[in-house]
Protein backbone atom coordinates (compact mmCIF):
# COMPACT_ATOMS: atom_id res chain seq x y z
CA UNK A 1 0.00 0.00 0.00
CA UNK A 2 1.64 3.19 -0.92
CA UNK A 3 1.59 5.55 2.11
CA UNK A 4 -0.44 8.24 0.19
CA UNK A 5 -3.06 6.06 0.44
CA UNK A 6 -3.25 5.69 4.00
CA UNK A 7 -3.61 9.17 4.04
CA UNK A 8 -6.63 8.73 1.55
CA UNK A 9 -8.30 6.23 3.07
CA UNK A 10 -8.12 8.31 6.37
CA UNK A 11 -9.73 10.93 4.66
CA UNK A 12 -12.56 8.80 3.38
CA UNK A 13 -13.29 7.30 6.78
CA UNK A 14 -13.77 10.74 8.55
CA UNK A 15 -15.00 12.45 5.47
CA UNK A 16 -12.47 15.24 6.46
CA UNK A 17 -9.79 16.56 5.01
CA UNK A 18 -8.59 18.63 8.35
CA UNK A 19 -4.93 18.39 9.94
CA UNK A 20 -4.38 19.14 13.53
CA UNK A 21 -0.88 20.91 14.54
CA UNK A 22 0.36 19.78 17.71
CA UNK A 23 2.14 23.21 18.09
CA UNK A 24 2.25 22.72 22.30
CA UNK A 25 4.12 26.03 23.17
CA UNK A 26 4.86 25.66 26.59
CA UNK A 27 4.60 28.76 27.56
CA UNK A 28 0.64 28.75 26.59
CA UNK A 29 -0.44 25.48 27.70
CA UNK A 30 -3.25 25.73 30.61
CA UNK A 31 -1.88 25.71 34.19
CA UNK A 32 -3.68 22.00 34.72
CA UNK A 33 -1.45 20.45 32.64
CA UNK A 34 1.90 22.82 33.54
CA UNK A 35 1.18 20.53 37.16
CA UNK A 36 1.90 17.69 35.74
CA UNK A 37 5.51 15.72 34.91
CA UNK A 38 4.66 15.73 31.23
CA UNK A 39 2.63 18.94 30.33
CA UNK A 40 3.01 18.94 26.40
CA UNK A 41 2.43 15.18 26.36
CA UNK A 42 -0.61 15.60 28.34
CA UNK A 43 -1.97 18.47 26.48
CA UNK A 44 -1.19 16.82 22.98
CA UNK A 45 -2.98 13.63 24.36
CA UNK A 46 -6.10 15.75 25.95
CA UNK A 47 -6.37 17.73 22.35
CA UNK A 48 -6.05 14.05 20.69
CA UNK A 49 -8.91 12.78 22.25
CA UNK A 50 -11.02 16.01 21.85
CA UNK A 51 -10.46 15.70 17.94
CA UNK A 52 -9.33 12.39 16.63
CA UNK A 53 -12.79 11.56 15.27
CA UNK A 54 -12.63 14.53 13.21
CA UNK A 55 -8.90 14.63 11.73
CA UNK A 56 -7.08 12.85 8.34
CA UNK A 57 -3.90 14.00 10.21
CA UNK A 58 -1.94 15.22 12.97
CA UNK A 59 1.07 17.14 12.61
CA UNK A 60 3.96 18.58 15.69
CA UNK A 61 6.48 20.99 14.53
CA UNK A 62 9.79 19.29 16.50
CA UNK A 63 10.20 23.45 17.27
CA UNK A 64 8.18 24.03 20.06
CA UNK A 65 9.78 20.49 21.62
CA UNK A 66 13.25 21.27 21.04
CA UNK A 67 12.81 24.85 22.69
CA UNK A 68 12.78 22.58 26.05
CA UNK A 69 15.82 20.02 24.97
CA UNK A 70 15.88 17.05 25.90
CA UNK A 71 13.04 16.75 27.75
CA UNK A 72 10.83 18.54 25.55
CA UNK A 73 12.03 16.00 22.85
CA UNK A 74 11.35 12.94 25.07
CA UNK A 75 7.59 14.60 24.91
CA UNK A 76 7.39 14.42 21.08
CA UNK A 77 8.05 10.95 21.26
CA UNK A 78 6.01 10.44 23.91
CA UNK A 79 3.39 11.88 21.52
CA UNK A 80 4.28 10.40 18.77
CA UNK A 81 4.12 6.81 20.60
CA UNK A 82 0.84 7.30 21.65
CA UNK A 83 -1.03 8.34 17.84
CA UNK A 84 0.67 5.04 16.86
CA UNK A 85 -0.57 3.22 19.89
CA UNK A 86 -4.15 4.09 19.94
CA UNK A 87 -4.74 5.52 16.73
CA UNK A 88 -2.40 4.00 13.71
CA UNK A 89 -4.66 5.22 10.81
CA UNK A 90 -4.28 8.96 11.39
CA UNK A 91 -1.91 10.21 9.31
CA UNK A 92 1.37 11.88 11.34
CA UNK A 93 3.27 14.72 9.76
CA UNK A 94 6.59 15.65 11.27
CA UNK A 95 6.99 19.43 10.36
CA UNK A 96 10.68 19.65 10.39
CA UNK A 97 11.08 21.67 7.74
CA UNK A 98 14.34 20.17 7.61
CA UNK A 99 17.23 20.28 4.87
CA UNK A 100 20.53 18.92 4.61
CA UNK A 101 23.08 16.88 2.74
CA UNK A 102 23.39 13.57 2.39
CA UNK A 103 24.51 11.45 5.42
CA UNK A 104 23.41 14.61 7.78
CA UNK A 105 20.32 14.03 6.01
CA UNK A 106 20.03 10.18 6.67
CA UNK A 107 20.20 10.84 10.30
CA UNK A 108 16.83 13.09 9.99
CA UNK A 109 15.30 10.73 8.13
CA UNK A 110 16.32 8.18 11.20
CA UNK A 111 15.10 10.60 13.83
CA UNK A 112 12.08 11.81 12.48
CA UNK A 113 10.69 8.60 10.29
CA UNK A 114 12.17 5.90 12.41
CA UNK A 115 12.38 7.06 15.63
CA UNK A 116 9.06 9.02 15.64
CA UNK A 117 7.53 7.21 13.27
CA UNK A 118 6.15 9.79 11.41
CA UNK A 119 4.69 8.89 8.13
CA UNK A 120 5.64 11.92 6.43
CA UNK A 121 8.34 14.80 7.08
CA UNK A 122 8.29 18.04 5.71
CA UNK A 123 11.64 19.27 3.49
CA UNK A 124 13.17 22.72 2.37
CA UNK A 125 14.17 22.29 -1.38
CA UNK A 126 16.86 24.50 -1.23
CA UNK A 127 19.89 21.89 -1.43
CA UNK A 128 18.09 19.79 -4.50
CA UNK A 129 16.98 16.41 -5.10
CA UNK A 130 20.64 14.92 -4.86
CA UNK A 131 20.75 16.13 -1.25
CA UNK A 132 17.93 13.91 0.19
CA UNK A 133 17.41 11.19 -1.96
CA UNK A 134 17.56 8.72 0.67
CA UNK A 135 14.71 10.39 2.27
CA UNK A 136 13.08 10.54 -1.21
CA UNK A 137 13.83 6.64 -1.98
CA UNK A 138 11.67 5.55 1.61
CA UNK A 139 8.71 4.26 -0.37
CA UNK A 140 7.01 3.84 2.57
CA UNK A 141 6.81 7.48 3.99
CA UNK A 142 5.54 10.36 2.50
CA UNK A 143 7.70 13.30 1.31
CA UNK A 144 6.60 17.10 1.70
CA UNK A 145 8.35 19.77 0.24
CA UNK A 146 8.14 23.37 0.52
CA UNK A 147 6.88 24.71 -2.59
CA UNK A 148 4.61 28.10 -2.00
CA UNK A 149 4.68 28.74 1.99
CA UNK A 150 1.55 31.05 3.30
CA UNK A 151 4.56 33.27 5.88
CA UNK A 152 3.96 36.94 5.34
CA UNK A 153 7.39 37.54 3.32
CA UNK A 154 7.45 34.22 1.90
CA UNK A 155 7.82 35.62 -2.13
CA UNK A 156 11.25 37.12 -0.94
CA UNK A 157 12.69 34.28 -3.27
CA UNK A 158 10.05 32.04 -3.98
CA UNK A 159 8.32 34.51 -6.19
CA UNK A 160 11.51 36.06 -7.79
CA UNK A 161 10.73 34.91 -11.69
CA UNK A 162 12.51 32.20 -13.38
CA UNK A 163 11.74 32.39 -17.21
CA UNK A 164 8.77 33.75 -16.59
CA UNK A 165 7.76 31.60 -13.72
CA UNK A 166 8.36 31.92 -10.29
CA UNK A 167 10.50 29.90 -7.77
CA UNK A 168 8.44 28.18 -6.42
CA UNK A 169 6.71 27.11 -9.56
CA UNK A 170 9.61 25.57 -10.52
CA UNK A 171 10.16 23.54 -7.09
CA UNK A 172 6.46 22.37 -8.03
CA UNK A 173 7.54 21.00 -11.42
CA UNK A 174 10.75 19.67 -10.52
CA UNK A 175 8.81 17.82 -7.61
CA UNK A 176 6.28 16.42 -9.81
CA UNK A 177 8.12 15.17 -12.59
CA UNK A 178 11.18 13.90 -11.16
CA UNK A 179 11.39 13.86 -7.58
CA UNK A 180 8.19 11.50 -7.23
CA UNK A 181 9.33 8.19 -8.49
CA UNK A 182 8.14 6.71 -5.95
CA UNK A 183 4.91 8.22 -5.75
CA UNK A 184 5.58 9.12 -1.98
CA UNK A 185 5.92 13.45 -2.62
CA UNK A 186 3.61 15.90 -1.26
CA UNK A 187 4.01 19.97 -1.41
CA UNK A 188 3.27 22.74 0.59
CA UNK A 189 1.39 25.20 -1.22
CA UNK A 190 -0.14 28.06 1.28
CA UNK A 191 -4.36 27.99 1.18
CA UNK A 192 -3.63 31.93 1.72
CA UNK A 193 -3.12 32.44 -2.18
CA UNK A 194 -6.07 30.96 -4.10
CA UNK A 195 -4.91 31.92 -7.44
CA UNK A 196 -1.35 30.34 -6.78
CA UNK A 197 -3.37 27.20 -6.22
CA UNK A 198 -5.21 27.13 -9.18
CA UNK A 199 -1.56 26.97 -10.99
CA UNK A 200 -0.24 24.70 -8.71
CA UNK A 201 -2.99 22.20 -9.23
CA UNK A 202 -2.08 22.53 -13.18
CA UNK A 203 1.44 21.74 -12.49
CA UNK A 204 1.04 19.00 -9.92
CA UNK A 205 -1.92 17.24 -10.85
CA UNK A 206 -3.15 15.19 -8.12
CA UNK A 207 -0.60 15.17 -5.94
CA UNK A 208 -1.78 16.01 -2.60
CA UNK A 209 -1.31 19.51 -1.26
CA UNK A 210 -0.69 20.38 2.64
CA UNK B 1 31.05 43.40 21.79
CA UNK B 2 29.31 43.04 18.47
CA UNK B 3 29.57 38.43 18.18
CA UNK B 4 31.32 38.35 14.98
CA UNK B 5 34.28 40.46 16.71
CA UNK B 6 34.21 37.08 19.11
CA UNK B 7 34.84 34.82 15.86
CA UNK B 8 37.49 37.30 14.56
CA UNK B 9 39.17 37.75 18.41
CA UNK B 10 39.51 34.12 18.45
CA UNK B 11 41.08 33.87 14.79
CA UNK B 12 43.99 36.65 15.67
CA UNK B 13 44.33 34.69 18.84
CA UNK B 14 45.18 31.33 17.17
CA UNK B 15 45.79 32.28 13.76
CA UNK B 16 43.99 29.90 12.14
CA UNK B 17 40.24 29.98 10.48
CA UNK B 18 39.73 26.46 11.33
CA UNK B 19 36.00 24.97 11.72
CA UNK B 20 35.73 21.73 13.59
CA UNK B 21 32.61 19.78 12.70
CA UNK B 22 31.35 17.58 16.08
CA UNK B 23 29.05 15.53 14.02
CA UNK B 24 29.41 12.43 16.05
CA UNK B 25 27.89 9.84 13.98
CA UNK B 26 26.93 7.31 16.54
CA UNK B 27 27.51 4.11 14.47
CA UNK B 28 31.28 5.52 13.60
CA UNK B 29 32.59 5.82 17.03
CA UNK B 30 35.23 3.44 18.40
CA UNK B 31 34.04 0.86 20.87
CA UNK B 32 35.92 2.41 23.84
CA UNK B 33 33.51 5.18 23.68
CA UNK B 34 30.34 3.34 22.70
CA UNK B 35 31.17 1.59 26.33
CA UNK B 36 30.36 4.81 28.12
CA UNK B 37 27.03 6.04 28.79
CA UNK B 38 27.00 9.52 26.94
CA UNK B 39 28.93 7.92 24.33
CA UNK B 40 28.55 11.47 21.81
CA UNK B 41 29.64 13.40 24.31
CA UNK B 42 32.71 11.76 25.57
CA UNK B 43 34.10 11.80 22.13
CA UNK B 44 33.27 15.27 21.19
CA UNK B 45 35.20 15.76 24.70
CA UNK B 46 37.91 13.80 22.93
CA UNK B 47 37.92 15.76 19.95
CA UNK B 48 37.74 18.40 21.41
CA UNK B 49 40.69 18.38 24.26
CA UNK B 50 42.54 17.38 20.61
CA UNK B 51 42.04 20.39 18.75
CA UNK B 52 40.68 23.15 20.97
CA UNK B 53 44.44 24.97 20.51
CA UNK B 54 44.07 25.02 16.63
CA UNK B 55 40.20 25.66 15.83
CA UNK B 56 38.42 28.76 16.27
CA UNK B 57 35.16 27.66 16.30
CA UNK B 58 33.14 24.30 16.52
CA UNK B 59 30.15 22.99 15.15
CA UNK B 60 27.94 19.99 15.99
CA UNK B 61 25.02 19.22 13.60
CA UNK B 62 21.75 18.29 15.62
CA UNK B 63 21.13 15.49 13.24
CA UNK B 64 23.58 13.32 14.40
CA UNK B 65 22.00 14.04 18.17
CA UNK B 66 18.19 13.86 16.80
CA UNK B 67 18.66 10.46 15.27
CA UNK B 68 19.25 9.05 18.94
CA UNK B 69 16.36 11.07 20.37
CA UNK B 70 16.40 12.39 23.35
CA UNK B 71 19.44 10.84 24.50
CA UNK B 72 20.99 12.17 21.77
CA UNK B 73 19.80 15.79 22.36
CA UNK B 74 21.03 15.65 25.76
CA UNK B 75 24.58 14.81 24.55
CA UNK B 76 24.45 17.67 22.35
CA UNK B 77 23.40 19.87 25.50
CA UNK B 78 26.18 17.89 27.56
CA UNK B 79 28.63 19.25 25.02
CA UNK B 80 27.36 22.59 24.29
CA UNK B 81 27.93 23.30 28.07
CA UNK B 82 31.30 21.48 28.07
CA UNK B 83 32.31 24.17 25.32
CA UNK B 84 31.36 26.89 27.32
CA UNK B 85 32.58 26.30 30.50
CA UNK B 86 36.11 25.53 29.36
CA UNK B 87 36.17 26.92 25.94
CA UNK B 88 34.02 30.37 25.86
CA UNK B 89 36.23 32.05 23.42
CA UNK B 90 35.83 29.54 20.84
CA UNK B 91 32.86 30.26 18.49
CA UNK B 92 30.38 27.81 18.36
CA UNK B 93 28.19 27.52 15.46
CA UNK B 94 24.67 25.02 15.80
CA UNK B 95 24.48 23.89 11.87
CA UNK B 96 20.88 23.39 12.45
CA UNK B 97 19.77 24.85 8.64
CA UNK B 98 16.47 25.70 10.16
CA UNK B 99 13.61 27.93 8.59
CA UNK B 100 10.51 28.45 9.89
CA UNK B 101 8.05 30.98 10.39
CA UNK B 102 8.03 33.74 13.05
CA UNK B 103 6.13 31.99 16.15
CA UNK B 104 7.71 28.82 15.31
CA UNK B 105 11.10 30.14 14.52
CA UNK B 106 11.83 31.98 17.70
CA UNK B 107 11.26 27.97 19.46
CA UNK B 108 14.21 27.17 17.44
CA UNK B 109 16.17 30.36 18.62
CA UNK B 110 15.79 29.20 22.10
CA UNK B 111 16.56 25.82 21.05
CA UNK B 112 20.10 26.99 19.79
CA UNK B 113 20.95 30.22 20.57
CA UNK B 114 19.64 30.22 24.30
CA UNK B 115 19.66 26.69 25.29
CA UNK B 116 22.25 24.89 23.33
CA UNK B 117 24.44 28.93 23.89
CA UNK B 118 25.33 28.57 20.92
CA UNK B 119 26.88 31.75 19.13
CA UNK B 120 25.41 31.62 15.62
CA UNK B 121 22.90 28.71 14.20
CA UNK B 122 22.55 28.09 9.78
CA UNK B 123 19.43 29.35 8.80
CA UNK B 124 17.73 28.62 4.83
CA UNK B 125 16.47 31.42 3.24
CA UNK B 126 13.43 30.09 1.37
CA UNK B 127 10.61 31.60 3.70
CA UNK B 128 12.45 34.89 3.18
CA UNK B 129 13.60 37.79 5.96
CA UNK B 130 10.35 38.32 7.72
CA UNK B 131 10.30 34.75 8.92
CA UNK B 132 13.46 34.92 10.48
CA UNK B 133 13.47 38.65 11.68
CA UNK B 134 13.22 37.88 15.34
CA UNK B 135 16.32 35.78 14.74
CA UNK B 136 17.53 38.71 13.00
CA UNK B 137 16.92 40.90 15.76
CA UNK B 138 19.77 38.78 17.85
CA UNK B 139 22.13 41.25 18.07
CA UNK B 140 24.24 39.04 20.28
CA UNK B 141 23.95 35.48 17.98
CA UNK B 142 25.12 35.34 14.47
CA UNK B 143 22.69 34.04 11.83
CA UNK B 144 24.26 32.43 8.74
CA UNK B 145 22.23 31.99 6.19
CA UNK B 146 22.97 29.33 3.79
CA UNK B 147 23.57 31.22 0.00
CA UNK B 148 25.49 28.38 -2.17
CA UNK B 149 26.15 24.79 -0.80
CA UNK B 150 28.65 22.66 -2.00
CA UNK B 151 26.64 19.53 -2.22
CA UNK B 152 26.38 17.71 -5.49
CA UNK B 153 23.13 18.70 -6.54
CA UNK B 154 22.91 22.15 -5.01
CA UNK B 155 23.14 24.01 -8.06
CA UNK B 156 19.27 22.61 -8.98
CA UNK B 157 17.50 25.72 -7.31
CA UNK B 158 20.44 27.49 -6.34
CA UNK B 159 21.80 28.28 -9.98
CA UNK B 160 18.39 29.22 -11.46
CA UNK B 161 18.98 33.03 -13.08
CA UNK B 162 16.86 35.33 -12.54
CA UNK B 163 17.92 38.80 -14.26
CA UNK B 164 20.98 37.41 -15.47
CA UNK B 165 21.78 36.03 -11.93
CA UNK B 166 21.66 33.05 -10.21
CA UNK B 167 19.00 33.09 -7.13
CA UNK B 168 22.20 31.93 -4.58
CA UNK B 169 23.39 35.59 -5.65
CA UNK B 170 19.93 37.53 -4.82
CA UNK B 171 20.43 35.47 -1.42
CA UNK B 172 23.76 36.68 -1.03
CA UNK B 173 22.96 40.33 -1.75
CA UNK B 174 19.49 40.27 0.29
CA UNK B 175 21.05 39.02 3.40
CA UNK B 176 24.36 41.98 2.75
CA UNK B 177 22.07 44.85 1.88
CA UNK B 178 18.45 43.82 3.65
CA UNK B 179 18.93 41.77 6.54
CA UNK B 180 21.93 42.88 8.11
CA UNK B 181 21.39 45.74 10.29
CA UNK B 182 22.17 44.50 13.12
CA UNK B 183 25.86 42.99 11.85
CA UNK B 184 25.17 39.88 12.54
CA UNK B 185 25.05 37.98 9.09
CA UNK B 186 27.36 35.40 7.69
CA UNK B 187 26.61 33.73 4.65
CA UNK B 188 27.11 29.88 3.78
CA UNK B 189 29.07 29.81 0.33
CA UNK B 190 30.69 26.27 -0.27
CA UNK B 191 34.67 26.47 -1.06
CA UNK B 192 34.29 23.64 -3.30
CA UNK B 193 33.59 26.60 -5.75
CA UNK B 194 36.19 29.06 -5.55
CA UNK B 195 34.95 31.33 -9.27
CA UNK B 196 31.73 31.58 -6.92
CA UNK B 197 33.43 32.37 -3.76
CA UNK B 198 35.56 35.13 -6.10
CA UNK B 199 31.86 36.58 -6.94
CA UNK B 200 30.49 36.45 -3.51
CA UNK B 201 32.74 38.44 -1.99
CA UNK B 202 32.51 41.15 -4.79
CA UNK B 203 28.21 41.24 -3.55
CA UNK B 204 28.75 40.89 0.38
CA UNK B 205 32.77 42.49 0.86
CA UNK B 206 34.13 41.63 4.17
CA UNK B 207 30.85 39.64 5.63
CA UNK B 208 32.45 36.14 6.95
CA UNK B 209 31.82 33.22 5.07
CA UNK B 210 31.44 29.82 6.39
Amino acid sequence: MSILHKLDQRVQKVKSLLCVGLDSDISRLPVRFLKQEYPQYEFNKWIIEQTHQFVCAYKPNPAFYESRGHRGWKELEMTTQYLQANYPDIFLIVDAKRGDIGSTGKHYMVAVLDNLGADAITLSPYLGKVAIESLLARKDKAIIILARTSNPGAGEFQDLMVNDKPIWQHVAYQVSTDWNDNGNCMLVAGATYPEELKVIRQVVGEMPLL
